[in-house]
């Protein structure tokens, strides 16, 4: 019998730590990323994991020929950092010996290594595995990490509790006809629209909680803005006394969001020249007044009074921004007959819910609302709309043994991240996109 | 238009801040949580995002009639803080004002405000949505929060990137039949059984990478640990010189993990009375030592020499715990017959893999191992097997093109958690099982 010892991991030296290493002998390994022959030298760029290092090599000095080198060949390298003021980094990398740890089967059928891949959607999707390793293409997953990380760390913060609720499930949640079912053990089942049900159930237990998780939509649109798959950020909490808290709360975690990105992931975006919209105080506007504000600035007829279309969407958030300067805005009060069972109307007029989307750079990111808390105003919903009441029992339990008034909101992470990244497609900003032609990679 | 502003969200008073408002009055949300009759007073406990708090009621100074209130009614109370030495807290909080926020229909039909749920554990999770709210029950999902959280912070301090993966895929990547399908547009798609492919790619794009999420297996057995879904910890790492650095890694995430519980989870650590094992060195024992080494200290028979039973895993855990004082074990060089296509084979007996379990308190919490990373080992293996290799090319992209030498684990976070909290059965810790009987709630 052995052990397995609490050592301290060797990570190896960081590239950000290189220019403390001046004048030394340092390790390093990582991916041969490009090859640039010069005359009598050559340009070796290396991959780790979240930078391209650039190597010198030359004869001289290496006890290894430059032929031995093939791109995208794994790496073990001894290299020295010279001072040298003309480059940018202030170093030079200089390869002294070389230790290949695997090389690949043939050249890539992409090209990687530009700045851009120069490529077609299509084709930057099917050969994903390797497109990814394109340093600009990783860091929109890098920076997407970091959206992530900020929006926990501020639901955290706030006393927000992580869940994980499950993804089959009996229910859908958001109705409609947009959900896959599948054979569970002889029953249908169903894949999460969202965590709607359990959110809500779980702010009777921890007050406040989220999830950052898939979710399933089996929509038809073959669509920039759509996706059959993708991660929701999803947030719920209870003892609000308006609908507007929740905005608040939003508001307060994109910004926090945004600090956190600034603070800790300046590198991509730099990479990816994305400037951050600043966030003062997003403007709100009620959902009739938009349609027409819309229809009035551009002439436009509105085909459709209960429902926005995308280009209304890109529309008002130009009139927005051109009059306020902000790059999100609120939309609220949307038409009940557009939302959920679930949705709470206002009071003042049934006609219309609690509730409201976020549009950011033209593109709705997040649907939210307060939901109904009592049991008899949720049943008579569900009547109301010819719903069976039967159905929905497991949900019901937490009106009928008590809820504190309550609600929520779900942004998608996909296409918050495209548009942060000025990318036309959320498809951009999805590791590997499932749509209604993919399924692979 | 309006707009939403920057505010300070006001997040009310914590329960934990309670002792810092000495002599003062406070405003408090929360739902009555128990109601505790004495003679001429009542005890009132007020269940709020983390804590419960006890309060007192007295004719002498509250403003409305005990009658009003109702237990899992939500309410808003002020109170005074006054100090009271014979309190555990160290002060006793009077009640002064009601404002009911929301009533329930009716009494719960089982009772979660003792400090056991007394129900079977199928009453118990019928109820899920209610039986949630009792105090320790909630705790458990508190501590997953935690447990998660320290994951997530070494896997970051330790550069890993994190990753979403898709959960419909094409393929399944742990084969046999244990697997969900669902009709994608017309074609057979499945659910994934582990983000297996899509880290191995993401190794070839980060060097480092994590997710957790859920995972599904359409394993029939119904077992106490068993689920149909659940959540995967995941990581995968490049650059790898044995398949023991995996499990250093978990040895450390581990350790870090106990230690952040320690640090920010003291309150449910005691509240479900769990005293966290000590990681020191895990011990490690090779399958076949460890099999024969069951089978001689409890004189069993070896009915299969290619696998672990259930008990034998529980035995070799006694033997563990008995002669090193560990309570984890790792189980390394599995036979290459029980592991999948992608194990890498020992250069020195390829009958047995590089790969480990990680045991603890009896049960398989791991499994984990080096990976192939070479193009023609892992065709050749597939072709062995007699799997079809063209079913696999966007997995072997990564493969062709390639990779460093890599491995990685999953760990189930239900049933990390559940030993953790010392349950003897994995649905204690899923917030909403799925198993072969159950779908709802």
């Amino acid at each position: 019998m052995n052990t397995i010892k609490q050592i301290v991991i060797k990570n190896g030296i960081e590239a950000e730590e290189l220019k403390n290493f001046m004048g030394k002998k340092v390790t390093l390994h990582g991916s041969i990323y490009k090859i640039r022959k010069m005359s009598g030298f050559a340009f070796v760029l290396l991959r780790t994991k979240r930078a391209v290092v650039q190597c010198i090599y030359s004869e001289e000095f290496a006890t290894f020929a430059l032929e031995e080198l093939v791109e995208e060949s794994t790496v073990k390298v001894e290299a020295e950092v010279i001072l040298e003021e003309r480059s940018k980094v202030g170093y030079e990398l200089r390869l002294l010996s070389l230790k290949i740890l695997s090389k690949p089967l043939e050249e890539a059928p992409v090209v990687i290594h530009n700045k851009l891949v120069e490529a077609s959607i299509d084709t930057l999707l099917n050969y994903r595995p390797i497109t990814l390793r394109n340093e600009r293409e990783r860091a929109i997953f890098k920076l997407q990490e970091g959206i992530a990380g900020g929006f926990r760390k501020f639901l955290a913060e706030q006393k927000f509790t992580e869940i994980h609720s499950p993804k089959i499930v009996q229910m859908g949640a958001e109705g409609g006809a947009n959900i896959f079912s599948l054979n569970y053990f002889g029953k249908e089942a169903y894949l999460a629209q969202s965590p709607q049900f359990y959110k809500q159930m779980m702010v009777g237990v921890f007050e406040r909680v989220y999830e950052i998780a898939p979710v399933f939509r089996a929509e038809k649109h073959d669509t920039s803005r759509h996706l059959n798959e993708y991660t929701s950020v999803d947030f719920e909490m209870g003892y609000i006394e308006s609908f507007e808290e929740i905005m608040q709360m939003e508001s307060c975690m994109l910004k926090a969001t945004l600090s956190y990105l600034k603070e800790y992931y300046q590198k991509e975006l730099f990479l990816l020249n994305i400037s951050l919209p600043v966030i003062e105080e997003i403007p709100t506007i009620r959902f009739n007044e938009a349609k027409e504000l819309v229809a009035k600035e551009y002439n436009r007829t509105i085909c459709d009074m209960s429902d926005f279309e995308p280009e209304e969407e890109k529309l008002l958030c130009e009139i927005i921004e051109r009059t306020t300067g902000s790059e999100f805005v609120f939309v609220t009060h949307y038409p009940s007959s557009k939302r959920p069972f679930y949705a709470m109307e206002d009071p003042k007029n049934t006609e219309e819910t609690l509730s409201f989307d976020l549009l950011f750079r033209g593109l709705e990111i997040t649907t939210g609302g307060q939901r109904i808390h009592d049991f008899k105003e949720q049943v008579d919903k569900l009547l109301k709309r010819g719903m069976n009441v039967e159905d929905f029992q497991s949900y019901l339990m937490m009106h009928r043994y008590g809820m504190p008034p309550h609600g929520g909101l779900g942004l998608g992470l996909e296409r918050f991240t495209s548009k942060l990244c000025n990318q036309n497609n959320v498809r951009y900003a999805t590791l590997f996109p499932r749509d209604i032609n993919r399924l692979q990679p």
